[in-house]
């Protein structure tokens, strides 16, 4: 048992500012009224809400509370806390907005109060200004994702803010790609991501950790937790500009610090890697979370389209990585199935005869000692699939089968419509086969894992 | 009437190579065959196709032939290219693959006679290995678009090879991406990107041009067309790096060359730009070939997330472009109608009070003489969006109405899952405001077209 598990398994929860209006906490009240967790609801101005009593103060509950959820006005929020203190909470989690990042001294006032009354106390704070956390393994949550729609994986994410914790959520799930824990921090007046990192850390349901970060007031301390990490960090840290990190200052008080500083610290601690966009960061996050480290640099790259081939070997010259040459003997196998036009010298462009010659194939390809990665380019249009009821599943199976015995990580790369990148989605979800829209970040992914792989060694 | 218009609006189609199997043909001999277009089928082993009467040979046709469709193996190539040139049909679009591309000596040959072939007499080719043609303006096509999802706009797209001309049409499509003409050019044996590039620049239908190149072999005549077209380009150049210009010349044969020379060409062409990938390029498109130019570099930023805002600052001062700052009356104007901590002095960060202070606020916004372009961030997951039935058209319809009574461009990024994005699209689409999901892309294009704006004027 960590110190911080009652954020996350809380044993008795009260929300204060519990609501049924259809307003912001509605989802949150509902969902954890009806839970099988001990939820107690706050509400001076209702009697009951979905059935169940409410309270006029926390102080009035006849019960031990872990954990309290504070999602009243900014005015209301001092008192709360007040409140919560002399019950003798565990932890507190203040969603409510409206304090130091609105530069307005009446607010930043408050949240020094809090602060304050924290200190003086062994309550231990997440937020103001964020969304809470979400614990994907036992369910429980302060947010409003959709536990039918999101996955259970290995990744955990440490975010400021609802984007993340709500709307980037939302975006993944729908690439299949699966959590364990999310938390947002806010205005971070007391639990911050160097405590939320060491906690990860520890925690067996987390594979790999992404950080979103705009800023940190304990440099030091993040700096020496980041080099004494067991598990690989991915960070993206926004405000790199003057004109972001003013931006950074009325979005959540943070300083946004010098981002050259800030690249270096990464760039010095080893399993740290920084990346460009949301995007990029998940996408990567699912190969970590999902395939074996590599055990060299040498990507085979299998498609049907010689355009997307060549922007393969421009991405991994990019990033230093090198593409796999078939040793003489894969080529003999592989040649005497595929049409004798077809090069598979550099990047193995298959064509129009894909669906005939890549199950022959891959197991050679795979097997082969000169190839460490595996990436395969789909980019076979609609039609085909739809009117010759193309099989795609039996393709992946058999990549994912020889990719598992020989322990090489695999990506999926589709390109087209929708329809085709569900289509495929189906199966790479079940086979637990990463797959992206971007041969850029399947390549960065390679990379960081090949880079991973010698720091583990 | 342009010279090579009979590629694009044939009087008479000749397929050689027309089929009724489930294989490649298919699909165009059908539509062919059904449609307004004057088409006859030349297969010597079938009787009649899709209930019309077949011919053993082009020149067993009754009637002038202006355009041949070859979809024959590449061994009958040669024999097929003969029998149209006595037939003195205008143009030839060969779709079959298997010459110069696969470093096969005898393919090579085959290639060169085709080559001679052409140039002894008057007829003019495109390919071979291509998907020929599509223009959506008489929807006359030889590859697999489908028209009733594919919209028509003002980007014309000249691409190598199957995955632009099916694959990534298909992905546009589903963004509500319009088009004009597309053409795909494979192994370039006598038409190529210079004819079609002075070919579009005339076509009235055509307002933007995109151009994915990799490689000339008439790099004089590219430079001095590219320096006077009278139409934006965007050229996504592939084969950057030795790795992938290797895997070009085992694609179309063509050789990639220098890409410093490439890039200062690009450079010296006013009016030509060049971007990193296919969705880049598409996006950008978009916005050329929908919104007005704008008359300065000040983009408003409009957003209810504060992490998304700053993104869009890092990006803003990566693109050398700049925050706007509104006018102290806008300020006035719209402060009185928003929450007071609200900040409006960098980002426009309307937070939870997006859906009540972006109506009323959004005309003061447009009309500021200090805001030259707008972008909205749109952040709302769906929980919020389902449940309170969050009326989005309505704030896009008012978004609309101001850009284009004050003529300035405006862009929305959406975030979060598939849900919220087709959610925002069935409103953008109607009101031809671009949606995207990067926010790079946005400022990129704005950027773009400001530098545009500074060439014409």
């Amino acid at each position: 048992m960590s110190e911080l598990d009652y954020f996350f398994q809380p044993k008795s929860i009260a929300i204060i500012g519990a609501s049924d209006n259809l307003r912001f906490g509605y989802s949150t009240t509902m969902y954890l009224l009806n839970s099988e967790f001990k939820t107690y609801a706050v509400n001076p101005k209702k009697k009951e809400l979905f059935g169940q009593p409410t309270y006029n103060n926390i102080k009035d509950i006849p019960d031990e509370i872990e954990l309290a959820l504070i999602l009243v006005r900014n005015e209301f929020v001092l008192e709360a806390v007040k409140d919560c203190v002399e019950k003798r909470v565990k932890g507190i989690i203040i969603e409510s907005a409206g304090f130091a990042e609105t530069g307005v001294d009446k607010y930043i006032k408050i949240q020094e109060e809090i602060v304050k009354l924290s200190k003086e106390s062994n309550v231990r704070i997440i937020g103001p200004n964020c969304v809470g956390l979400t614990n994907f393994n036992n369910q429980f949550t302060t947010t409003e994702p959709s536990f039918e729609r999101i996955l259970k994986g290995g990744i955990s994410v440490i975010a400021q803010s609802g984007v993340l914790g709500n709307v980037f959520l939302d975006w993944a799930s729908s690439q299949k790609i699966g959590f364990s824990k999310v938390i947002t921090l806010g205005n971070k007046i007391d639990i911050d991501e160097v405590d939320m990192l060491e906690y990860l850390d520890k925690d067996p349901d987390t594979k790999i950790i992404t950080l979103y970060l705009e800023g940190t007031k304990r440099g030091k301390e993040l700096f020496a937790t980041l080099k004494s990490m067991s598990k690989p960090i991915i960070i993206l840290k926004n405000g790199r500009s003057e004109l972001g990190s003013n931006a950074v200052r009325s979005h959540t008080a943070s300083l946004a610090g010098n981002d050259r500083i800030y690249d270096a610290i990464f760039r010095q601690s080893p399993g740290i890697f920084r990346v460009n966009n949301f995007y990029e960061m998940f996408n990567i996050a699912q190969v970590f979370s999902t395939q074996p480290l590599p055990k060299g640099k040498n990507i085979a790259v299998i498609t049907g389209s010689g355009s997307l081939g060549i922007l393969a070997c421009d991405q991994i010259e990019k990033y230093g990585m090198s593409l796999a040459r078939l040793s003489e003997e894969s080529i003999q196998k592989v040649s005497s199935i595929i049409p004798n036009w077809v090069s598979i010298n550099g990047t193995i462009d298959l064509g129009p005869s894909l669906f005939q010659t890549f199950p022959n194939s891959i197991e050679t390809i795979i097997k082969d000692e000169n190839v460490d990665c595996v990436l395969f380019i789909y980019s076979v249009p609609r039609w085909p699939l739809e009117k010759l009821k193309l099989p795609v599943s039996p393709l992946l199976r058999r990549l994912k089968k020889n990719a598992s015995k020989n322990n090489k990580p695999c990506i999926v790369c589709a390109f087209g419509s929708r329809w085709v990148y569900d289509y495929l989605l189906k199966s790479t979800s079940i086979f637990g086969i990463p797959l992206m829209r971007r041969i850029k970040h399947a390549i960065k992914a390679f990379k960081l894992m090949y880079e991973y792989q010698k720091i583990k060694k």
